[in-house]
């Protein structure tokens, strides 16, 4: 299984990931962007996600909640910025348990030989913040949320 | 005088400034929130500011252009996260010329013995976008904008 790469430098309020999925890029850009599909891969498999908002245009804002079979629930909210396009989309990113914390998200989609490289650029407004948010797991939840997206993709191709 | 301090350090894709005013917190809060005043300080002095947006809620959008007596024309956009107080507020910032590129700005008022210190932490996608709007002239436009600021303090205090 392909690993995700993380650089998140000391000093530097910010985290990058980079991961392959064997899959074309149209079909990962849909999956970033098809509510129905977001919902079967992003975060830990412990979580129900439900999309409450998901206005993918510029200004277009996003939210959803996060649930477990415990009765927690954890709203994320954020905002497009500029033309989303299988080349890349930028967003905004708050955690609801933390407001006034604001992270700044890019992603883009490169295809080569038929499998697409995910890159994510996000930005935080400090270094603790950064600090923050990698002490709370962010690495490893996107990572299994990875590890569900290579196996939507693979269903996704399979059934095709 | 005051001097607006800067701080943009190797490596790191954020800018830091610091500038003191000699005016309490919720006159600078004002400046900054209302756009009959933020055209009278933003920016330069040879460009005349436009407000097209200024939607000052959790997701309402901003606009502006800056025009000069030769024709030219420079809009900006961006969105406010949060909800905007006299403690600070959260935007992000786009200039039109360079579409893709998205700076988010988080500015913090503190007032002591009557003086306000206004804080912008600006964080950029890159090392090389936070450059790119350094070398723009970033840092003069801001400390040409914050002497006329300082000049409409001044005015908005002696006809209080």
């Amino acid at each position: 299984m392909t690993e995700m790469q993380v650089t998140a430098a000391p000093g530097v309020p910010q985290v990058l990931t980079a991961r392959e999925f064997d899959a074309p890029r149209e079909l990962v850009y849909r999956a970033f962007t098809e509510p129905d599909l977001l919902v079967q891969w992003l975060g830990p498999r412990r979580y129900t996600m439900t999309v409450d908002r998901f206005d993918l245009r510029d200004g277009g804002t996003w939210r959803y909640v996060h649930s477990d079979d415990a009765g927690n629930a954890f709203g994320f909210h954020g905002v497009f910025h500029g033309e989303a396009s299988p080349d890349g989309m930028v967003q905004t990113f708050e955690f609801e348990g933390a407001p006034g914390n604001v992270q700044m998200d890019t992603v883009t989609f490169e295809e080569s030989g038929g499998k697409t490289t995910v890159r994510t650029n996000s930005v935080f407004q400090s270094v603790e913040a950064r600090d923050a948010m990698v002490n709370a797991g962010m690495a490893g939840g996107m990572s299994e949320g990875y590890e569900r997206l290579e196996d939507l993709l693979a269903k996704l191709i399979a059934n095709a």
